[in-house]
């Protein structure tokens, strides 16, 4: 036997709760609210082919070659017009195309963070960050949300905390609109007085914004980045979930000095993002497919999420301390059981019933809040929504009569 | 002003030179040997359309869709029957689908280096390698290459010193075919010697393969890792060098128990490599256009090599201490100017007379020989090679005197 010697990072890597219950939920009878996964009864094909096909033969030499680590110039420009056309103008030094906003993450992860260094995220907050961070050995402090998203006074004291510690945290990281997972929003009052705290304070605050354009109610709010005067906000944005995953392309603006930084990253990182992918989404930008798209998602999005909501309302038990959110957008539905029902112990029933959600613990660091799961809306159609939520609610029926709440 | 706090990894950053270099060289009437590119005139254009068309229509959903980490699983199938055609068999869980070699790299830099483990890499060595390494901060030590590859007997001695200060070498890294930047193969007798040297020191043998299929003469050799009776060398693949770049697509093989934390640091890293493009390159497999395209891409380069050799021996002055390298395959040629001679001071004159090279000090990670450079022949026409290394042989006779030779 070969005697592999692993680094501490490889010691702290943990398999995907998700991933691999994504694997179990291949059964096709299985009605799945697990994964984070667009319909793709909407992807547009026509659409992508044909700026295929152009690709190709507009510009098969740059679409088939290396590209620019900073990204390909097309494409930056089209992203940069698509900002501008959403209210948040930023110059070509301000961005940076990257393999997935989960690159930037751990671009993000590269350039800030040491083993033990402290960083503050959301509880709950997206998991695949909660992974990558962790491997880079992060020191996590959890701020509190509510419905309205963090609390503002609950950051402050956090923050006054490890300050006065001699910890102070590399960066906030925050999910302001329809978070994944809770589906919470973070309200305008609080960007301001996040924005203001980050000021006094003068914190770095990272931006996940990869559901922003997905609003099915409500005024579409400013990000955090394009309120921030100070130069203080690091926004990833994603195609993933507005347009499509396949392509692995997202998108990072911040400070020039940072970005730059992450350019530096990157090239050790994967030279460069695919130019024919690129330059694909750049021409899919510039006919406006992904305006199109993001009204086509939309108005799907806003039909399933309220299937979601009215099967919860018609087949939930109706007892204290089950509750769900009531995302204005986005892709989930954060539900929580009473007190002392492990999420975890209905695991087994669910592949029974063939219905499957994700354990809402593993969006704590921490691994606490064993009674909450994340539903997603996005990919089930509205007949399976019905009948998974039927399903579920069985399972919390039984999981009620077993363990009775305390 | 925001104080940016930096990890300790983004201090060790170094911006790429030759990326840097490219940016130069973008003017059109520059003769450029600087950069790694295939040359984009026998791109297989007609290929990728059909390919493209064909994913989208026969397995759209899963094309703009994510992938598994492991890899898209017809992907996976069509490169496993590729390897075994060239005598590699593997299976699939030693293989991991990645978004460019240079992906590998990092992710073997997360799986395997703690700051300031010792690891092996020749003299000189690919600078994507040494920048990634760096950045994790891995203790660099240099094995010396002679023109049949990297010296086993040195090499032993080399391990034997670092066992003996109990710092055994997390892995050798090499690239035994056509080396970037040398262009020289590691040859048949020794691959086994080294091979003898791993087991019995029980190393990790990392083998970088991006150009062993771009062989212009003599017998393709056998793989390490087709060598390797102890299950421990990880090999390196791309798509990059032997069909186009465009797509960010290379894949690892391994044991199985490595593939696995490979597959574990993907996660945090990107997710999964790009679906659409993973897609159309399986259909670019299984319809014999990899094939093709390597006998289309041999057929050329090696005319090229000819005419960068010819030109050498035509144009270039005949004095002691100059010497280049006879690649029997790949992209690159080195070039030895005498002791003394300061490749870094030709740079400005090369701007001015319109040619560009790399220095090869960016190849040695401790900065030394910089009396030499890199050549790249696929990318420049063979017409441009000979103006090309004309001018370049101008240049040489200038600073030859300049600096008289010591």
């Amino acid at each position: 036997m070969v005697d592999f010697q692993y680094s501490a990072m490889a010691g702290r890597l943990r398999r995907s709760e998700i991933r691999e219950l994504l694997k179990l939920t291949r059964n096709p009878e299985t009605i799945s609210f697990a994964g984070g996964l667009p319909d793709p009864a909407i992807f547009p094909y026509d659409a992508v082919e044909a700026a295929s096909l152009r690709a190709i033969h507009a510009c098969g030499r740059h679409a088939l070659q290396y590209s620019p680590t900073e990204g390909d110039p097309f494409l930056k420009e089209q992203l940069i017009q698509f900002m501008a056309r959403h209210g948040e103008p930023v110059k070509p030094e301000n961005l940076l195309v990257v393999a997935s906003s989960q690159q930037g993450i751990d671009l993000l992860s590269k350039v800030f963070i040491d083993p033990g260094d402290p960083i503050i995220v959301e509880r709950p907050t997206y998991v695949g960050t909660i992974q990558a961070f962790r491997a880079f050995n992060a020191d996590f402090h959890g701020a509190e949300i509510d419905h309205d998203g963090v609390i503002p006074e609950k950051l402050e004291q956090l923050v006054i905390r490890l300050i006065d510690e001699g910890r102070k945290p590399k960066f906030v990281y925050l999910i302001p609109d329809f978070q994944n997972p809770s589906g919470i929003t973070l309200s305008l009052e609080r960007r301001s007085q996040v924005l203001a705290l980050a000021t006094a304070y003068d914190l770095v605050i990272v931006e996940d914004s990869p559901y922003r354009e997905l609003r099915y109610e409500g005024d579409l709010l400013p990000s955090l980045y394009s309120l921030d005067r100070d130069g203080r906000v690091i926004q990833l944005k994603t195609f993933s979930k507005i347009f499509c995953p396949g392509f692995r392309i997202g998108w990072m603006v911040g400070p020039a000095e940072v970005i730059d930084k992450f350019v530096m990253a990157k090239q050790g990182t994967d030279l460069c993002t695919a130019a024919y992918v690129s330059i694909i989404a750049g021409f899919l930008i510039q006919d406006g497919h992904l305006e199109k798209q993001i009204e086509i998602s939309k108005k799907l999005y806003q039909r399933k999420r309220a299937a979601m909501l009215a099967a919860l309302e018609k087949y939930m038990p109706k007892i204290d301390g089950l509750w769900w959110s009531k995302p204005e957008g986005g892709m989930f539905l954060w539900l929580q059981l009473p007190e002392g029902i492990d999420a975890n112990d209905m695991i087994d029933d669910a592949i029974d019933l063939k219905v499957a959600f994700v354990i809402g613990s593993c969006f704590f660091h921490d691994g606490s809040n064993r009674n909450t799961m994340r539903l997603n809306y996005s990919y089930p159609t509205e007949e399976q929504i019905a009948e998974g939520i039927r399903r579920l609610a069985t399972l919390v029926e039984r999981r009620l009569a077993v363990s009775p709440v305390r």
